[in-house]
């Protein structure tokens, strides 16, 4: 799935002003410089939720406040107890902050999401489109008088954000000022959604690739060997705990994570968790009756704050990762206790799997490919007759994936997406605005599914009828770039972004690009948007056992929208001379389009290496569809991976003395057969 | 030329630690482990000086002091009169740090000088290996008891290195000292060499881009326009200032600068320089004996910082490039009268090259090219008899470009290397040591020209007699590096880093690599080494009109090395689609060594391109070479410049349809002919 990172989200701006642009919708949207304002029936009124927002700035002091759009652990998704954006706003989109003053009521937002926010807000709001804390302190310094105060919740600000903002009013005479109660849970009142309470259940032994007593101790090996010697480990990210001990549960939508926190010493853990979620045989399984360094002791989620603060009055060095950690648990640990990484432990950790971790991801992926051919397959029957729109076609490949064995859901928001909505990255239809699949527009499907050994994230685009050349060219560079990066040999601990302009090269050679982010890592039943893998310049270096998409795509804006995205394995690559290089080896077998491919513009090594593709597929999703039974799926798959042949007219030239050889031999045959 | 950043450093370490390593030289090595010590004839005695220099420490109560490798301008190259290193240390080498204590003395520098430093230090000096402000502030740390006080030239130390040093110290109870006056300078006395003073002349108009006056009307518009509305621009590296009056010298080897500094405010010009090197002339051409906005006031250079800390008590604001700008002048500006930048607007408007400044750059490189030129035919001939060795090569193709109209020297330190020296990157020949060009061993030679009009830089790697094919393999594999970053196709702005692995994929296909940076800016009869344009993390991104070295390499330690430099000029590309993207002009107009390409690696786009650069040498350098009657060389030209013919055992596998079709032919007219 495309991840969009600051950077792309510049790239995509620059991308969304290039020619041939038309205006999606327009008629949906707000008009506030008419007289009453015209107000869509998506438009959420925000009057008396403002009113009394402001009435909690004036009792606490503040000039203004400024809404998030994470939660207390960084998340992307989050739940939607934890929807105050949307709440306070309107607005939904899920990147997004908003600041509130006496007198206004601001929203930044990417270009992405300005339609959307232009549809889903009253004209309380005003729309601001550069994002980042500089834009935004911009605003605040001119609209809070010198004197004022900014209020934020310090559990919804990550050390950096908190730490800019600060940097930008140094000097202004204007204060951030801290507040512990989040002031627009304290107005969303009875409205606001319970906390998440499911059970919590820890995975079958299969599915996992080390006990939690094996991880903690090879964490507490990494702190260790660690010249500063933290003495623990404090973990805030969501996926950190669930990794750690082998638990999920579903509180946040497509991640099965829990709310939790763990602060792992030298010789205890202590778990923070709404301790009602765990059933007697998980407290067994966690040995929480006991107090030793294997011994997991269970604390309210609430009183993380105070624990550390605690823990950090002793002799003691806490090690935490920074890009994860709020200023809320960072400002309680004193300067020189503090051991500071980008990613925590947990979290490198995390991003190397073991042999057992690939294989199950490995498994996950056949499984997961059956379920996406099976769907292409139904859409190639359903699509002429007319009867597929995007959402009824999303619900039916969420469906064929429920049918897996292990399946628990999509990994994220199936995007599916006909025609021009597909040059929108992000567009995902709805019951109600949905395009109809046509044999004369290109579809784009974006999803991937949780499993209990792995989670998956795949994006093929198709065509039913007769592509355009443009189509066809553009396809074929996407998918030129997808190989290129996807058979690159690279020498070990290379970072991503250094290798990430493979997948682009063969765009921007006709100039054309794309405006997202190239790849991301991707857990074992956990995050689709696994950091700290993949290609941006805030990833870590390459390691072998890592999985990261590739994911290169093309957008003609108000046309047609292409993608074409697999997962890969970081692995070993033999070379000619030794050395240690990697490569990666691709793990979604699903093949691609068949008549969007221009095989003239592929080079010898390229064609090589897609007609191996295909025999993998054949080799390892044949058997599974045969041993189903999925007869016309089979037949499917054998025809859309028939090896593709050298086109005639290839750009790889052939030498000029070649070409008179092959002139003058068919010439001379041809004299004599006449 | 090769250029080493920090990141280079580090692969290079990583390439020296590869397979077939042997340790060249050992008998020339200092050995301090013997009783009496043993040390060659090369190292030097630095008892009485560090005597001295610890007498300096007393007295101004230091525990330490650290001697970096630059200047009050952070050059590359340095003046006699600033080798302060060298002279404590008796090491040459062009990077690396002392730290002298009262008991000890240690010298930090990177693996390409760790055998240079055994044979030029005496057993008073400790070798180590680590580089950076890291290890170095471990081992002062540990040397320097609590309490302690570490002393420093603040003009020495650039504001990051400052910092760096501060951030290790910081809460250890031991703390960084400014010394305004040097302590070596103190004892190196009478010995010292002086302070350059050659006169300091103008460039006449047809070598310069545009007058110094449109030149300070540029940048005072950029500091119009930026935000932070700054009132000066404070320039500090050395070509800074000569690039903006048009102005040279000859302070700095290699480097025609002079030894100054310029305060250019929104009203007034300050030049600071020691006055008595301008003629009446000069001092004309700059309007000095005015006061206007136009008029340029000369002060004395040694009144820098105090003219500096007077400006800055105004109400003003001054612009720097922290990248070249001591700790010396940044500590006496009130932090919140700084505008900082990495690099100054000088420093950016520089690297981009208007039209006329291309121009005479361009046909600085077309003389360039027919001195190499005339040096390889020289070469052909006078290698197989013997009589030609490293030094006496360097001094033949400084000879060669010497007679070039308009040259001023050499741009830096001929690198002319024969068999096993050309895998120390750095490697120069001197009259005392050096080693036979022979038919049976490759030669590299990377050498470049100051001309009036432009810097050249270029490296050409031969061999006379039967190469291996693992040498020519890995010099095709260098070479398809080379063109394939040269005709790649990139969107406007563009950062050189995300594009620098084009160059090496190649190599890395194969399991190798090159352990340096894969090129760097280059000037108007100006730094040979300019920043900040490359394909280095720290370098900005690529717009028409810079200039680039190409350079990728491999080195087979212990015998051969080999790197293929071309400087090219960043232009506009004509997609078939549009857009606003980039391509490489590469001016280098010299031929590649025929007998060391295996065309069977190419890939016809490779062939093709290479075969146009060789168009494009003879169209522009053979007229040249006809003009002047250089008969020889121009059939040596057309002999090497001969479209090279693509290989029958081609990598571009013919595809199998059109082989089988070919074959059928050849056996029909073979049928049909017997």
């Amino acid at each position: 799935m495309v991840l969009a990172g600051l950077w792309a989200v510049l790239l995509w701006a620059y991308v969304l002003g290039h020619p041939k642009q038309t205006t999606s919708g327009g008629e949906d949207m707000r008009n506030c410089s008419v007289t009453p304002p015209y107000l869509p029936v998506t438009a959420v009124n925000t009057t008396a939720r403002l009113k009394d927002l402001r009435q909690q700035l004036e009792a606490n002091g503040l000039d203004a406040y400024i809404i998030p759009d994470t939660d207390a652990h960084m998340s992307e998704y989050i739940a939607k107890h934890d929807e105050r954006l949307r709440w306070i706003s309107g607005f939904s989109g899920s990147a997004g902050n908003a600041v509130v003053t006496k007198g206004k009521a601001a929203l930044w937002t990417d270009s992405r999401y300005w339609i959307q926010a232009e549809r889903q807000m009253d004209c309380n709001w005003e729309l601001h489109k550069q994002v980042g804390t500089s834009p935004m302190s911009t605003w605040i310094l001119a609209e809070v008088p010198a004197g004022g105060q900014i209020g934020i919740d310090p559990f919804l600000f990550s050390i950096d954000t908190w730490k800019s903002f600060e940097l930008h009013l140094q000097g202004s005479n204007r204060s951030l000022v801290s507040i512990k109660d989040n002031l627009v849970d304290q107005v969303w009142g009875t409205e606001r959604p319970a906390i998440p309470s499911e059970p919590i259940f820890y995975l079958q032994e299969k599915f996992t690739g080390s006990t939690w007593q094996d991880k903690v101790t090879g964490i507490r090996n990494q702190m260790q060997k660690h010249t500063k010697a933290p003495t623990a480990v404090l973990l805030s990210a969501l996926d950190e705990t669930a990794w750690l001990f082998n638990l999920r549960s579903n509180d946040i939508p497509y991640n099965p994570f829990f709310y939790s926190y763990t602060l792992l010493t030298n010789s205890s853990i202590r778990l923070f968790v709404n301790a009602s979620r765990l059933s007697s045989d998980v407290l067994q399984y966690l040995n929480s009756d006991c107090t030793g360094p294997l011994c997991v002791q269970i604390e309210d989620y609430g009183r993380i704050q105070e624990r550390v603060q605690e823990y950090a009055a002793g002799d003691v060095r806490v090690w935490i990762g920074t890009e994860y950690t709020t200023y809320g648990l960072y400002g309680v640990i004193p300067q020189e206790k503090l051991v500071e990484d980008s990613y925590s432990p947990v979290m490198v950790a995390k991003s190397v799997k073991n042999e057992k971790e690939q294989e199950l991801l490995r498994a996950a992926h056949v499984r997961d490919a059956v379920a996406v051919i099976r769907y292409l397959v139904w859409l190639e029957k359903n699509v002429p007759q007319g009867t597929v729109d995007e959402f009824s076609g999303a619900e039916q490949v969420n469906k064929f994936r429920g049918e897996e064995e292990f399946s628990a859901g999509p990994s994220f928001e199936t995007i599916s997406a006909s025609g021009l909505n597909a040059a929108l990255a992000h567009y995902s239809p709805t019951k109600e605005i949905h395009r109809n699949l046509s044999r004369d527009e290109m579809y784009l499907l974006d999803s991937g599914g949780q499993y209990w050994d792995g989670t998956t994230d795949i994006t093929r685009t198709v065509h039913w009828g007769i592509p355009s050349s443009f189509q066809k060219e553009a396809y074929t560079r996407v998918l030129m770039g997808n190989i290129d990066l996807s058979r690159l040999v690279f020498p070990s601990s290379t970072s991503g972004r250094v290798v990430e302009a493979f997948a682009r090269r063969a765009l921007w050679e006709a100039g054309l690009n794309y405006g997202h982010g190239t790849g991301h890592g991707i857990g074992n039943f956990l995050s689709v948007h696994e950091w700290p893998v993949g290609f941006q310049s805030n990833n870590i270096a390459m390691t072998k056992g890592m999985f990261t998409s590739i994911e290169p795509g093309y957008y003609q804006d108000g046309e047609f929208g292409i993608r074409i995205e697999d997962v890969a394995l970081v692995v070993e690559a033999q070379t000619k001379y030794g050395g240690s290089y990697l490569t990666f080896e691709v793990l979604s077998l699903v093949p691609y389009s068949r008549n969007l491919i221009d095989t003239s513009l592929l080079l010898p090594d390229q064609l090589k290496y897609l007609n191996q593709y295909y025999e993998t597929i054949r080799q390892k999703i044949g058997p599974e569809l045969q041993q189903r039974n999925l007869k016309e799926e089979h037949e499917w798959l054998l025809e859309n991976t028939q090896p593709l042949a050298y086109s005639s007219s290839s750009r790889a030239h052939l030498p000029t003395s070649l070409t008179l050889l092959l002139v003058a031999a068919l010439v001379a045959t041809l004299g004599q057969s006449l």
